[in-house]
């Protein structure tokens, strides 16, 4: 295993240290319980909470600021944040308006952020992302896992706050962009955690893994390497059947590194996908390229798709200033 | 070799089509000889032009727009661009006060820059980036070469431009910031030319190459896997002595990726630098962390320190709008 690192114990908080460094005007650390929030003073609204196990950099902690999340609660890697962080991280952001958690679907992050929500003395409600259609229910879940279209929820439902809407607006729009949005990745290596220094699954120098979860969890199956044109059918066919959209409806799509896929492979796959899905009939308003919820240094990449209208399109479009979206 | 490509011929014609795709309301693409510029009709000011062999995405495509580079050249994958790319590149930005060419010092990158400077009927000035203190010359170009330091260059020049700065201020200006900067990069694992399709270089499992260039070039020295404090040692030595600052000055901190090595390891690093230079007596007042200067997927980064002034201050905080670099 070669990372750059000192000790497994101390990269999360380091690693998250080292951000809020890099971004003193925008973020806040809060050492102990760990969360990262943001700088300037809460405003009237409701407060938007995410978080999850680490090591799928820049999500979550890279999208905190005006316009997306007011705190984010990391766990170990690939370890669900504890229920103390995100009680500390309520408490700091609740502005009276209600506090919302955006929660990926996986049976620990569930778990804490439930417990978290009984020991809270403000008004919760849970947004439930589960965008990967790759499997039904995994190692680390029933249901589906919730994947790269989480940015999409946070990104979304952070315009609503931001906008005013009240904390059952913001939980049923976040419910509507989840019911939206699909997701499928493909792994050509595996991710190694530090604690465990070695690979978390063995695949061979020319298989793939198609469906693969952002935590190395088997996919639908394995195959031989392929071109990405055949790549890209693999993970939009079953996307597009999910989402079963009308010719002619809008899209975002959103093509996601898993870490150790560089940009230039990343921006093929747009071009791909993005032809694949014009000829599909739809039409596509809006991309998303690059690295944003990554599986530590996993080689791999997957396709998101998020039905559009007026209303998320302009949530979409609405000012963000976060370390790694802004416009 | 495992890569989403369809034929390493089209790779890089591909991947610049797909970002292009990917921020129509930014980028215009000119397929042959390819280019890419800014979508904005001209306006009257010096137009800045950089290129370079493709691998290092997001440089230098990803900086073109408001702020920043007017036309980017890709070349073929660690192949300078041909002459007739930046020939129609200036022709196509040039607002009839000269253009202003960023070139990293390769001999293939200076050879063909040089020739099209010849060619064009146009002022033209060139600034030569050769920010990496790792070696005085190496197996692409006699003399240090020019990497992740570029970006700071083309952002600093890209808002003197936008604010009416001639040619020649330009040209002025970019020198000075170049002898300003200074990087040096440490790689863990090699990169793939596509067309190769085998590494460039051997590394053993627990080997690391320290002072390695952006296109696999041998470094200074190989060393045993150490943390991630002393790795940082080792690359902030040679840079600090090479700047020679002296205490209280200000700096701006860049710590890049080389493709391969995920965000959580980066922030790691900057936590780690920032620590060091502050001990060091500087005052680091921008930070910027990601990949940047890429290696294809090269695990790997560098660290780059340019040392500021009120004046490099505020071209580095001006507006700046492209694909990969936003405030």
């Amino acid at each position: 295993m070669k990372k750059f690192l000192n000790s497994s114990d101390d990269l999360v908080a380091d690693s998250v240290a080292g951000l809020v460094m890099a971004h003193e005007e925008l973020l806040a650390l809060n050492e102990s319980p760990l969360f990262v929030c943001r700088r300037t003073p809460k405003k009237k609204r409701v407060a938007l909470i995410s978080g999850g196990g680490s090591g799928h950099e820049p999500l979550h902690t890279g999208y905190v600021g005006p316009g997306m999340l007011d705190a984010a609660c990391p766990g170990e890697v690939f370890t669900a944040p504890t229920p103390d962080q995100i009680v500390a991280a309520a408490k700091r952001v609740d502005a009276g308006q209600g506090v919302l958690m955006i929660v990926k679907n996986y049976a620990g992050d569930c778990a804490s952020f439930q417990v978290a929500t009984d020991m809270l003395d403000v008004d919760c409600a849970t947004v439930l992302v589960n965008d990967d259609v790759a499997v039904d229910s995994s190692t680390r879940t029933p249901g589906r896992r919730g994947v790269a279209g989480t940015l999409v929820v946070e990104k979304m439902l952070g315009a609503a706050a931001e906008a005013g809407a009240d904390l059952y607006e913001c939980k049923a729009l976040g419910a509507r962009v989840n019911s939206n949005t699909a997701s499928m990745g493909v792994a050509l290596t595996s991710c190694i955690v530090p604690e465990a220094a070695a690979p978390t699954f063995e695949i061979g120098p020319s298989e793939i893994e198609v469906g693969v979860g952002i935590h190395g969890e088997p996919g639908r199956y394995r195959r031989s390497l392929l071109p990405a044109d055949d790549i890209v059918t693999l993970l939009l066919e079953p996307i597009l059947k999910d989402l079963a959209l009308a010719t002619g409806r809008e899209v975002l799509l959103h093509v996601n590194g898993f870490g150790g896929t560089p940009l230039i492979e990343l921006h093929l796959l747009n071009k791909v996908a993005t032809q694949r899905l014009r000829e599909h009939g739809l039409v596509i308003r809006r991309w998303l390229v690059g690295n944003h919820t990554s599986s530590l240094e996993m080689a791999g990449a997957s396709l998101t798709l998020t039905a559009l209208d007026d209303e998320l399109l302009g949530l979409w479009d609405a000012p963000v200033l976060t370390p790694s979206l802004r416009w």
